[in-house]
Formats: C-alpha cells, sequence, structure tokens
C-alpha cells in the first residue's frame, strides 16, 4: 500500500539520538527488523488459498495430525528470544523495554546467520514460575526458544523447568552459547600448543550464567580441572554461604581444593577464562603455567588487556571485534537452532553443544595459529558447519524427529 | 548465508497436501511468513552499532526514557495476533497449531494492507486470566494486541480486562472489525435507499462474540432498533437463561420487545445480519419490508444465497468474495491498527471505531449502487482513509500520544 501512511517509520524525524546525532540511534529508528509475507496476497485468488476459505483445510489436517504444523507453518522456522530484561549487556536490569534493542538484534543474528526467523519477547515479569508459564504458553507459536540476558541464578532453573514441560529446543545463550565458543577457542588453543583439555588447569573468574556454564561445559568435555571465582574468591566446597548453582559447581569442579582468591588460583594455571567485568592484575598473569591462554571476555573492558596478556601467554582471546580471537556467541547459536529445527530436535542436549564447539574450532584447520584459534563471526563457513554437526549429533543421539 | 542449510523449508518435498497435490496445502508449506532485518549486518562495522557495542547506548537512552522505546525499537509497528484456538474459523475449537495458519494470514494481511508487523501468538491454555496474564507479560514487546478466533463468551472478558491492564490497543477483530465493516456497508445501503440508521429495525441471526458486538455497535452508532437472535430465538429479557453478554444485549436491544424465532423477528424488519451459520427460509426474507438489506455472511455457505435474497431485498451483501459487497474485516483492522500505532493511541475508542467505519463508507463515494455499498478488499484507497481517520478520532478523544 501507499508509503503515506503506514509505517511509522517513514515519518520519522532524521534527528538521531537524545543527545543529538550518533549513528547507533540512526540505525535504530523505528526498529531493526520487520515480517514479511512470503506468499503473495495481490488477489482475491492469493486471498483465498491464503486466508479463507483454503486455509481452513490446512488448520483441519493439522488438528487431525498435530506434527504437520511444522510443515505448513512458520513455527518449523521460528525462534522465541526471551528475556526479561534483567541481565542486559553489561547493565544489569534494565527492564523489558530497554531491552529490546538488543533482542531484536538478537533476532537479525539469528536470521542473517541462521536463516533463523526470530521474534522478540520481552516480559513484563521477573518471577521464575511466572516466565516459565508464560513462555510455556505461548510454545504453540514457536519452533525453539532461545533464553537471553535473564539473571542468574533464575536463569538456570527457569531452564531447567522450560526443558521439562517443552518438546522444543530450549537453550539460554547467555550460558552455552558462550560455553561452545570458549571450548571451541580451547580445543584449538590446545591443540596449538600440543596439549589435550585433560592437560589444562582452567580458573574462571565470574560465578554468573556464563561462568557456572563454561565450566560444566568444560568438565563435560574432559579438562583436568576448572575452579570458578566469584568476588569471595574461589567458589570452593567450604564456602558457608552458597547459592544452589555454585554449590553444584563446588562439588564437582576445584578437584585440587584451591581455597582464597582469583590470583592464588591462577598461580600455574594453564587457562585463564574471563567473564565478569572484573580486572586481573599484572603479577597474577605472570604467575600463571607457562604457555598459558587468556581469554579476557569482558565487554568492553576485557580483564586483562591483550597487550599485557601477550607478555605472558601463548594464546589470548576476547570478546573484542578489534583484536584477535574474538569468542562471540554468534559463532554458535544460529547453527544451533538452524540445526535443531531443521531435523525438529526435541531438545539441545550435551552432545549436540559439544558437537556444535567441535565444528567451530574445526572450521580454523590447517590455518591454526597463535592469533586464530577461533574462526571470524562473519565466515559464512560456521554456521553450516555447526548446523550440520548440530543435526547429525541430534540424530545420533536420538533427539530428531525428522531425517 | 548459503541456502545450504539453513531454512528448513529448502529441502522440503515439493508434494502437497496428506491427500495429494492441493494449491492451498502448496502455498502453505514452510509457512506464509518470515523476519527480516531492516539494517545491515554484513561485517564487524554494522554489527558494533546494531548489536555490541553500539545497542548499548540505545537501551541506556530507553531505561531513561521509557518512551523512547517507541522510536527506537519495531514495538511502535508490530502487532500481536493472539488467539486460544478455541473459535476458528468455522473449525470451532481446533487448538493452537491448528490455528496458527490462520494466524499468519492475518499477520501477512496486517502487514499488505496496513505495513502493520505482526507476530502470530497461539496460546496453550483457554483459561480467561491465564490468557489475560500472559499477554500482559509479554505486552512490552508489542505495540498492540489484536485477539483472534477467542470464543465467546470468554472472548468478552478477556478484551475487557486487557484494556483495563494494557496502555496499548487490545482489539478482538472478530467482534469489532465485523462490526465496523457491517456499520460501513449499513450506512452506505441506508444511503442508497434514502434513509438513515434511525429508520431501520436490524435482526441479527448469531449471538457470538460477532452478533452481541454488531449489535453494540449499531445502536452505538444510531441505529432505530436491533434484536439479536440465538439458537433459541430472540434474546430478550424475559429469558430465563443467558450469559451475561447475552443479559446486557438484551436490556439495551430490542425496544419493541420482541419475543420468538429468529423468523418472527424477521417480518417487517428492515435490515437482517447474519453472523450465524445458519440458513433462513425465504418466507422469512419474503416477510421483511420494502427495500429491506439482507447481510448475510456466514462462510462459505451465507444464511440467504444471494440469488434468493435479491427477490425481496434493496441491497444483499455476503462474506463471500465471489458475489457483490463482501463484507470482509481486512477493510479494517490494517487501517486501524496503522492509524492508531501511528499516534501511539493508548486504545482504540467507539469513536476511532465509528470513524473507521465511515472511512470504509467514504471510498464508494459517487459509485454507490447496490451491487457496491462497500468497497473491494484490495482498494488500496480503504486502508489510507481508515488509518488517517483513526489516528485523526484518537487525537481528538485525547487517547493520542504522539502528534
Amino acid at each position: 500500500m501507499a508509503a503515506e501512511i503506514v509505517n511509522p517509520r517513514s515519518d520519522s524525524v532524521t534527528d538521531n539520538g537524545p543527545e543529538g546525532p550518533d549513528a547507533a540511534f540512526a540505525l535504530h529508528r523505528g526498529g531493526k527488523m520487520a515480517v514479511q509475507a512470503t506468499v503473495p496476497v495481490r488477489d482475491k485468488d492469493d486471498l483465498s488459498l491464503a486466508y479463507t476459505p483454503g486455509v481452513a483445510k490446512v488448520c483441519s489436517a493439522i488438528a487431525e495430525q498435530p506434527e504437520l504444523v511444522h510443515e505448513y507453518t512458520w513455527k518449523s522456522n521460528v525462534v522465541a528470544v526471551v528475556t526479561d530484561g534483567t541481565a542486559v549487556l553489561g547493565l544489569g536490569d534494565i527492564g523489558p523495554e530497554a531491552s529490546l534493542p538488543v533482542m531484536e538484534g538478537k533476532a537479525i543474528l539469528f536470521k542473517q546467520f541462521g536463516g533463523v526467523d526470530a521474534v522478540p519477547i520481552a516480559l513484563a515479569t521477573t518471577d521464575t514460575d511466572e516466565i516459565v508459564d508464560t513462555v510455556v504458553r505461548m510454545a504453540p507459536s514457536f519452533g525453539g526458544v532461545n533464553l537471553e540476558d535473564i539473571s542468574a541464578p533464575r536463569c538456570f532453573e527457569i531452564e531447567r523447568k522450560l526443558q521439562e514441560r517443552l518438546d522444543i529446543p530450549v537453550f539460554h545463550d547467555d550460558q552455552h552459547g558462550t560455553a561452545i565458543v570458549t571450548l571451541a577457542a580451547l580445543r584449538n588453543a590446545a591443540r596449538l600448543t600440543g596439549r589435550t583439555l585433560a592437560d589444562l588447569r582452567a580458573v574462571i573468574s565470574g560465578a554468573g550464567a556464563a561462568g557456572i556454564a563454561i565450566a560444566k561445559f568444560l568438565l563435560e568435555a574432559g579438562i583436568g580441572d576448572v575452579c570458578v571465582t566469584d568476588r569471595k574468591g574461589v567458589v570452593s566446597q567450604d564456602r558457608e554461604v552458597l547459592t544452589d548453582a555454585k554449590r553444584e559447581i563446588a562439588q564437582i569442579s576445584n578437584r585440587t581444593g584451591l581455597s582464597g582468591s582469583l590470583e592464588t588460583a591462577l598461580a600455574g594455571a594453564d587457562v585463564f577464562i574471563g567473564v565478569s567485568g572484573g580486572t586481573v592484575a599484572e603479577p597474577a598473569v605472570a604467575s600463571m603455567a607457562k604457555n598459558a591462554f587468556v581469554f579476557a571476555m569482558a565487554n568492553p573492558n576485557p580483564e586483562v588487556h591483550p597487550d599485557i596478556a601477550h607478555r605472558y601467554a601463548a594464546v589470548v582471546a576476547t570478546g573484542r571485534s578489534d583484536f584477535p580471537n574474538q569468542i562471540n556467541n554468534v559463532l554458535a547459536f544460529p547453527g544451533i537452532f538452524a540445526g535443531a529445527l531443521r531435523v525438529r530436535a526435541s531438545r539441545i542436549t550435551e552432545g549436540m553443544k559439544i558437537a556444535a564447539a567441535d565444528a567451530i574450532a574445526g572450521v580454523v584447520g590447517d590455518e591454526l595459529s597463535a592469533d586464530y584459534v577461533i574462526p571470524s563471526p562473519f565466515d559464512e563457513r560456521v554456521a553450516i558447519a555447526v548446523s550440520n554437526a548440530v543435526a547429525a549429533a541430534a540424530r545420533a543421539e536420538g533427539v530428531a524427529r525428522r531425517a
């Protein structure tokens, strides 16, 4: 229809941002995404197929054979990006509306990198059970659920309850996406220095969603040992007050029984993994083992500046795009959902996540170097490799409902 | 990215429909809609604006000034199409998954005719309070809520409670869309025959969402009298067992105190409005007043076949596209939401609905004839006229939050 009336964007003014011209505000004006019809609705005949009366027989067929919903609607390719706005970027609890630009960004990354449609759903509740009930109720419309920027420890319970109640993939990207890409980088760093995961002891700074998930996932993958630290130091069994999630991590990690500060734990460690936003002093980095890896992933300020890290470490990675080896979740989530949706996986298993990490690592291949342990987010081979690996793993693990 | 992996649609087989080749199934394969990015995400620089770090300042700005969410996200232009799958087309309670093809159809009509983005949300609950709570919780993501195919009488309470709790437009299209387009047709039919609404007595067959809403709306607009009939006959105050919605209608309608059957009520009536799916025998049509109007809107089988209706009536309308004067909601809802969203209306008032009906009627203009009391759904002037009229009415009624 005519441009005159329809899109609120079209009559937007051209200024940018509440504080004057700004490229980010300019780009965000009117939002970053839209819906499009993939079938024509130009005339009576189109309408009689896409809408009444033609649509009725499609509805009836799905009512009789529920699995046909995957064949004849966009459910098979659409993911809800669900947040409550409590842990948005480094900004914290800014609420659902203010989180929407990030959720839209996530949605367009799903599309651009994985061909997956995604819809931002920012919720006006932070109550665990209300979030779970709400997502369960809207699940018929979606092929998968990507949880995003929900604060710990609620994120663990929300994900677990949703996985129990739904038969579609539920994936908290801040946990597993980060863990998968970290493992991919670690595999290649180990290969570069002639070691295996079992040879490595890692120290994680940060015991939120990402830190806890990375620790679990690296243990799952066979790392020698890992210990997690929070603001009070090593999360160890001798700590008296711990959340459930930290208590669980204390039981399965830190096999050498460390206690005390992050700096103490780093002495002789092979790997530093920063997901905290804090800083680590240079002497602590210097105290790490020979050929250490420093993955300082806090944004925008890495826990250890790469220039300093390079004085001591064999491999340095960050979360930033302006240094080599960017640990970026976009390497994982688009391909993971593309693969899981393609085979209609009922869930995303540990095996599928390991397969995703290996696929990401595999793209680096023979070009492996200290500055290239992880592919670029814009390497188109990544999502294809991840998707295929995840689909194959889903089949192998018996959670695929479609060949 | 490469077509190889991403879209489950791409590896779909080319057969069509569970019972062999069928154009409707072929068209529906993979669904009818998709999400698209409206900003580039091709390289590092794009990503640094659309996602981190650039997105952070947009989030912060919204956290400080909540109304900026309308400027810098797609909230300002996206409507949730919400159903519980209990009253889908003529199919009834087929559940949320089976309703999705209709909701997708609605969504692409929103886009095609109004430039409004829309997302199907089919809920796995039929509990009134659960539906209300769920929609309230996801409302931060949306600029409006279009309720669809929710059975009466729950639809009345759900809409009322949502309107009370939300400050965005909530509109049950099966009620108000139908009522608005019916009023538009009625205005023009009256004009054609030299009468006003006040001269007319209408009989509505069907006391569900549409019948109740049409009765209320025509009374609001100043019709002489209206009575509603259900399977037991006229909904009158002397009926002992009535739902709340029917009790209310009995109190405000049927001023002449009719009782008994639909046929009894039709004797001498000026207007028949069918939204029931039943049939009306020819003698009852013959008993109507001179220059009667027959709006037999049941699909696919009108309550009175147009060939029969034309023997007695001055104006005949149906819900079908293959007869003249199709009463089709698509004339209303895209422009109504486009106009309401454009001025950021907090609700859709009676005045905005009347303005929409008058705008639809107005498009017919001087071309008015017995076979043209309502514009074609494909007349591009309609949504523009409706949107502008609704926006103006919202401003006049003080519910617009933006010029």
